[in-house]
């Protein structure tokens, strides 16, 4: 079951650029920064509010660290923009096998390490009218069964 | 003051085929439904959580009742997917000054009529990182000030 819209990943050319502007227009500061080496990113989490399931929404600020990473081929492509949306569920197998079912496709066979511990996967843009989507099991989230 | 992500507006060309993909894929269902004669679009909110706010968060889906609308200008230029992303606030006209005064663009002097009687304003994307920008006022939201 999805509960929460978890981010909006947002592609950008300059993390520190894009923190400030998010810092100046709207007051959002960065709840939590970290570089995903497999995902080839540096990124920024900002806290937007708390969701009834006990989470968090986020929005989710991507700096490529390498050409060949999604991030840059986006950019490259797009500009700067959302490159994702995320929801939130307490189990990301599960919720990955409906939508398997439902005929969409997952881009990896098993769940990766996401931001902060988190496991996700994410469902092809093809299947999905357009939007990449990511699914996203927070670490302390307890699998329903 | 920013509060919420009210909303994540995706463009679609086919309102009843993308609110069956939303059911069968992740078991959304449909809060709302209206048509905005001033925004061209028929239109469907799929409630995803409460925030703690009060408020909650939701998808839009989009889909243009005119070929000038903003909607369909988007769809025929970039297909489906995300269209602009909508904060949510108490107040705002305070929240388009704030944004304003950073050097942000808004679309309307004034704000005008959104979803179930909000009241929104457009931020311009070239000011916003590349992502058209949305504030939310809901209808039962009192202003601060």
């Amino acid at each position: 079951m999805i509960t929460r819209i978890d981010h909006i990943g947002i592609a950008c050319r300059d993390l520190d650029a894009s923190i400030d502007f998010y810092r100046r227009t709207y007051g959002f500061e960065v709840f939590h920064q970290e570089v995903n080496e497999e995902q080839g990113v540096k990124e920024a989490m900002l806290r937007i509010s708390g969701t009834d399931d006990g989470g968090s929404s986020y929005l989710q600020l991507l700096e490529p660290i390498r050409p060949d990473s999604a991030i840059a081929k986006y950019l490259a492509k797009n500009g700067e923009g959302v490159h994702h949306v995320a929801f939130g569920t307490a189990d990301v197998r599960a919720e990955t096998a409906a939508a398997t079912d439902a005929g969409v496709r997952a881009l990896y066979p098993e769940p990766r390490r996401g931001t902060s511990g988190s496991t996700i996967n994410f469902l092809h843009p093809k299947d999905c009218q357009g939007i990449l989507t990511e699914l996203v099991q927070s670490a302390e989230a307890t699998p329903e069964h």
